[in-house]
């Protein structure tokens, strides 16, 4: 099935994406949120939003949600490295269910389409690995781009531990992507404390949730490794 | 408790290590095995054995177990890069548990003491992650290092998938250290194809697993990215 599907969005169809970038970088040690520290000489931010800007994905409206006393710091950097770069800034919430809440409202014209939510600092994520989610989206209503663990895994119980099956389990990344009308539904729901990604909140509305493969080098930047190792893959 | 425990290992509680190296290299795209490549000028196992070699963790017995295809280059490789480090080489089975078992039996002269079992491909993993295994196994019976995962975790359904409490998973990593005299009646059940590391090998006598905090720089080398972010990761 998927093979059937267009390449192009037709204009009654159009892609959204929602960037979230809601970190404040005390995980990494750093002095500055993850989302702005250098990356091969320019901000984690700047190369995410380029991926989503790449002209043949054909995204119609780009929004990027960040806390609002980042706002001002953002506005220089993009002036300074990236000024061609069209998006709109939205200010974000107190969680990262209330962010992409705020993303989504800036689509409010829109009743069709497909709408990407994607980690802020994944800026490695393959262009191929967007167009494919956002394609099983628009087949399956909701799809998220997720790979096998490379580890065994154990689930933890009162006495210790126990083996998982790690063929049946995935680890999600971003993007995530689907039917606007969908998340939308799913967003006016209340926040829940178990929503730890976009495809938690669209599951409460019982919808499936399809996965697709990701990849191993779309990291999400949170440690000082990961930072090391994004400049090695970018290298 | 495990403040109380010994950092020396007394001589009635001797430590071994058996470092499992079987690779072929194939998911590297490298034209050798991922153990013999070059990490900051030296092969990947050289750096591993190095770490359990090192005299604070005072191992009494270091094994490797290697491919009977590729005795002769280590043999070459640790004369050139690492001639002063002592080890004794085991040519090892059809699969990792075979492999394991055929190091457990270069130790059969012994009754008591703790055995770490370890990844030829973990060059990077920290003296203090082995040596609080080590000493967790002897207080526990069996240790093994994990994190928790940095993603949203989904297990496969029939029809799609459904979020996991990351919370409560963690991802294997080693050091797996166990009693001796537990991981060799261990070893002496048939193999099953749900063994994926030698925690799950013991949990099969019902014997619990103690979790001991990992560290996520403790890599497994398994993709070319690995290796580069290994090299980051020492420099």
């Amino acid at each position: 099935m998927s093979s059937q599907a267009p390449k192009t969005p037709s204009p009654q169809d159009p892609r959204f994406a929602i960037i979230v970038a809601g970190g404040s970088g005390t995980r990494m040690g750093a002095d500055r949120p993850k989302q702005f520290l250098k990356l091969r000489g320019e901000p984690v931010l700047v190369h995410t939003l380029r991926r989503f800007a790449a002209p043949e994905l054909h995204v119609q409206r780009l929004v990027l949600v960040l806390p609002a006393d980042q706002l001002a710091v953002w506005q220089e950097l993009h002036q300074r490295y990236a000024p061609e770069l069209a998006h709109e800034v939205v200010s974000g919430g107190a969680t990262r269910w209330a962010s992409v809440r705020q993303g989504l409202a800036r689509l409010k014209e829109y009743s069709a389409g497909v709408v990407a939510v994607h980690d802020g600092v994944r800026p490695l994520t393959p262009l191929s690995v967007i167009e494919s989610t956002y394609a099983a989206a628009r087949q399956h209503g909701a799809a998220v781009a997720a790979v096998a663990p490379k580890d065994s895994v154990r689930g933890l119980s009162a006495t210790g531990s126990y083996a998982l099956d790690r063929s049946r389990l995935r680890l999600v990344q971003t993007p995530q992507c689907f039917e606007l009308e969908l998340l939308r539904r799913a967003y006016q729901l209340p926040e829940l404390p178990t929503f730890t990604d976009d495809a938690s909140v669209v599951e409460d509305l019982q919808h499936p949730i399809h996965l697709v493969p990701g990849d191993y080098r779309n990291l999400k930047i949170t440690t000082p490794e990961d930072l090391l190792l994004a400049e090695a893959l970018l290298g």
